[in-house]
Formats: C-alpha cells, structure tokens, sequence
C-alpha cells in the first residue's frame, strides 16, 4: 500500500500535495480541549485510548494526509530518572540534571517496558485509523531533550544547558550521547509498533553558535538517524531556526527535513539540491489572518514548490493554541484540490 | 579626533582591532550588583549619576573601546503613555496595546523632555569618559518595541504581537510608523547630546516569517536609518537571529551591521561584500568556557577577520549574568593584544 505522504517523504512521484500540521491534535480543538478539562497532560499521554481519540480528531475534522501520535517530546526522559511535569508555564523537571555524576547515573530503557504506553497509543492510533493514512511517531533530539533536563523549567535561553555546554563539554557529550541511543531505540520501538514515518524534533539547535552546531545539534542526530537505516520507514528531521545551516541539515541522512516559516521554501530547495524531501513552511501565526490574506499565503507556498515531488505541506512551526478552527480547515481544503484539480 | 571604533564602522584603515560588548554594563559586574542592591532598575536608568557610573565600570575594569549608555529599550514608550516596570522575570507593561485604538492614542514624544534623563546620561557619561573612547547610543527596533508594547509581558512567542501582525495589519503598522518616526527622533537627540554612535536593536526581527521580515522588521529600521542621514555619527543595525536574511539587513543603509553568533562571520562578509562594517560575534556562552578554549575560539574569530578594516569585536548577543568577570578580561586582553603586535 502507498501512501502519499510517504511518498512524498521520499521524493517519489505521487498525486497531489500530502499536508499535514505540526501539533495538529492539541490546544486550538474543542475535541482536545473536552479531553483536557477530565484529564492532566501526562495521564492523557499515558492512556492509550483518550491519546488515540485525540490524534485521530484532526484526520476526522480536516482530512488530513497523515496523523501524528498525540505525546510529548520529553516522555522518555522519564524512565532514565528524570520525571516531568507539565505546568501551564510548560514541562518542568522536579530533579534537573546538575552534574557530570548526575549524568552518569542516567539509567538506560527499554523503550517497549518504560514507553510502552506510546506503543500502545501507536497501536490504538493505527486501530482507529483503519490504514486510511500513514501514522507519524517522533521524539525530541539529543540537544533539545539536553536542553529540558539540563534547565529544569521553561527558558529562552537554557543557560544551564549552555553552561555545562562551555563548562563540562566532556560531561555534556556523554549526555547527548546517551540521549542518542536511548532516542534512536524509543523511534525503534514506535517503528516496530507501526508507525509509518518518524520526526525527529531539534527545538532548540538553531540556538546553538555555529561552532557548535554541528558537533552538538546535527552529530547526535545523525546518531539517530543512523540508528534507524534498515528500518523502513522515511526519518523526518526539523531543526528549528536553523535555515542558515540548511545545507548541513539536509546532508544528515534524513530522508526529509522540516522547512521553518524564516527561511523561503523554494530557495531552499536551490540550496539543497533534489536529494532530500523539504517539508514546511506555512507561517502557524498565518492562520489568524482573514482567510484570503491567509490563503494568498498558502498558495504562494504551493505555487513555489509546484511538481516537486519531494515536498509535504506543513505549517513552519507548531500550530499555535488561539488558531481558529476553521482556518486550518480552509487552509487543508486548499491544498487538497490544489494537488488535484 | 578619530577614534579606532568609529573607523571601523566606517570602514577605514586604523590600528588594531576595536572591542567592545553588548550589555558590558550589567548583572555580571560588581560595580553593578552594588548599585542595583539600593537601586531598582529604571531609577538607575533615571539617575544620570548612577547610570553614568555604571556605564563606565568596564572601560575602567577591561578598557573596552568604547562604552555604551546604560539604559533600556523600552525606556521611550512611557512618555508615549506605555509606562514600564522591570520585574525579575523581565519588562512588563502595566497597560499593554490591545487594539487599533489603543495605538491611535499613543502620544508623540519630545525626546529631549520625555527622555531628557538619558540625554542626561549621555552628558554625564561623556563628562567621565573625557574623550578617551567613543560614546555609544542606542535603541530598539520598530517591531522588537511594538513585541513588547503589545505582548506587555516576557514571551518566548510574542503571541499578541503576532495575532495583531495578522489580525489587523494596518493597526500594526501604523504602531510600527509611530514607533519608526519616536526612535529616529530619540536617536537623534541622543546624537545631539553627544554620542559617537549609535545601534538599533531589532531583537526580536529574526522571528519573522520569510514573507513579513523585510515590511515588518527591515522597512521600520531602514526609516529609523534615514532619519538619521547627515548626522555625522555611524549607524549599528543589529538584527538578532537573521543569518538567513543578512544581505537584506546589509543593504538597509547602515554603516554597520551585528552578526550574531550562530553565523560564520567570514561568511558573512563574503556574502555581504566590503560595503558595510561587521560587528560581532563571539558567542556569551562561550565566556563560561575554560581560559584556553575561550581564547582559541575567540582567536578563531579574530583570524578569520584579519586586516578587515570594517570589522568591530563583539559578542553573538548580550553578556549573560552568570558570565565571570576574569574571562572577560582575559578576552579584551588578548583583541587589544591582537591587533598591535
């Protein structure tokens, strides 16, 4: 069975233009929001049935090309000493790391015993879904889970995570690289539950000076990208806000690559060459526009990227919680008859 | 009198290469902790005594080749009825912008009345500093200030900026026009008072969608620029987080441009050609190093723009707080040593 999108992901030739949106199953749905009003972020990510009825919601809304499963980034974190919690400031950590020992006593998991709830979500996910779209797994990079468990609480800045950077970049390394393996066998184990694609997430690697980039960001996912050859699935890999890198970013192995609202799509993919699948960049703070200001930049984006047939359609970022509801819907009916007309 | 900092915005020949720091007046510095102890933070700035001293605590400790004016960016909208508080958390405002109306009643300001203070500083600042090293003036950009005057508090997503930005475009930009036509008067009188050069902070530019950042964030600075023609002083836009467009803020008529640290600054000035003088860009974080690594990548940045006459040393972004004063030292130490050997 083929589907678009991950024809798409892989640059085969495909009818018309695959779309899906990045946190599409969240805040901005009624669905979601009826979910949340019983149930705290982390229960919900840990019952496979509510996670499941929230992921499907877009597909059922919208029609979507693809789901992605309803989680969170910093799931795994858990199962290594490091539980979370989710304020409405965002994911805290009750005990940050805050030492080299500290890192070293991180302990290793096993994906399908410490995560086995994503796994069951991926199964419920794909029960509801009936194979009528490809389901999406995906987990945070190295650097942006270092991030989370370096500074404890919400930050623009991650200046604990910078400081053990620059301070112990011996102590740090170990870090991201035992955040490298246990990523890549968490993305494993969701393969082998039956996701159809993966999306690595890097937040925060276009924080990162360019001398550092590409040993802290871009190293440690291609660890995971590697991690996962053979694996049969198109690997996705969205670097945030860091379009001055691209090149470097699309050369990781990653069948595809994020593309965010800063950079222009087409242009990058001048840069990039055809070898790699570009998939973006729909402004999400776009979608509070009134609807032809906001479908006139929607069609920009299509037009740009015509006949590629490596090119997926997706916002540049996450959708954003005040989205109206009806201009995701208007903005996904474009690009379907676009495709198709 | 010429001094090295001023020929190498201009990019003329001079000795050395001249150094200075972004926020190298501030938390990191004990002069500083001492002051703020007594002193909240906008009466410091209100205090021309107090924020002379302050500002000139690093070319006494580190002989820096130039100081730059204590004060904030937000300083300007209270006289246009925005009155500001500094918190611990950062700027809030007490009555943020909510509607097209809202921006209508903002007043316009007699900058040498409402912000007679700073000009103030300025003359007492030049008064200690007696002509040893150049006076730096600044400001923030059109959007960056129209981010906080709409979000009213810290935001990593400037939510209520962008929805504005969408919502109702031509409120925004008449904010925009407003705060373009209040930075380039502030500007000016900030020159008239006596500074030697001034930077335009567009701190929050790089988070433009592609299709906004050159009316959004590039035409607002350019206006500011313009204002400014015939004034006899060399202009600084810096642009955080705007590699991607940096041949864009190149052309907007600045004498010098910031570069922030997640670029190659060589690269940079390979792709904006020798017309316009670069300024940056060691990463802050990077001063948490250890001395050896700190002074090989400092050294790095150094070689890479060896006997580029337009070339000014700086960091990426501002000084952080947890920064140690002797790394500091140690790096000035080694430009200043540079350039004259």
């Amino acid at each position: 069975m083929s589907f678009p999108l991950v024809d798409a992901l892989y640059g085969r030739p495909h009818e018309g233009v695959p779309v899906w949106f990045m946190r599409q199953a969240g805040r901005y749905l009624p669905g979601y929001q009826a979910v949340r009003a019983k149930t705290d972020f982390l229960t919900l990510c840990k019952t496979p049935d509510l996670a499941a009825e929230v992921t499907v919601e877009p597909l059922d809304k919208f029609g979507m090309d693809a789901v992605i499963i309803f989680s969170d980034i910093l799931v795994p974190l858990e199962g290594m000493g490091l539980p979370v919690t989710f304020t409405d400031r965002g994911p805290c950590m009750e005990t940050p790391l805050r030492s080299a020992s500290d890192i070293e006593a991180l302990k290793s998991i096993d994906p399908t015993r410490e995560t086995g709830f994503v796994m069951d979500v991926i199964r419920a996910v794909k029960d509801r879904v009936g194979g009528k779209v490809p389901v999406i797994g995906f987990a945070g990079a190295p650097w942006t889970l270092a991030c989370y468990a370096l500074e404890g609480s919400p930050s623009r800045t991650f200046m604990s995570a910078f400081q053990m950077l620059y301070r112990e970049p011996a102590a740090m390394h170990r870090l991201l690289d035992k955040l490298a393996t246990t990523v890549g066998e968490y993305l494993k184990a969701q393969i082998e539950a039956g996701v159809d694609a993966v999306q690595i997430f890097d937040t925060w690697g276009g924080m990162l000076p360019d001398d550092q980039f590409e040993a802290v960001s871009i190293a440690y996912c291609q660890r995971v990208i590697e991690a996962l050859d053979g694996c049969g699935v198109p690997r996705i890999l969205f670097v945030k806000g860091a379009g001055i890198k691209i090149e470097v970013v699309a050369k990781c192995g990653a069948e595809a690559i994020g593309v965010d609202q800063t950079q222009n799509i087409a242009n990058v993919r001048q840069r990039v060459g055809s070898g790699v699948a570009l998939q973006g960049n729909l402004a999400p703070e776009s979608l509070f526009a009134p609807r032809d200001d906001l479908l006139a930049r929607a069609t920009k984006i299509l037009d740009s990227m015509k006949d590629d047939p490596g090119f997926v359609f997706n916002l540049g970022h996450g959708i954003l919680p005040p989205t109206p509801v009806e201009n995701v819907k208007a903005v996904v009916d474009l690009v379907k008859a676009y495709g198709r007309s």
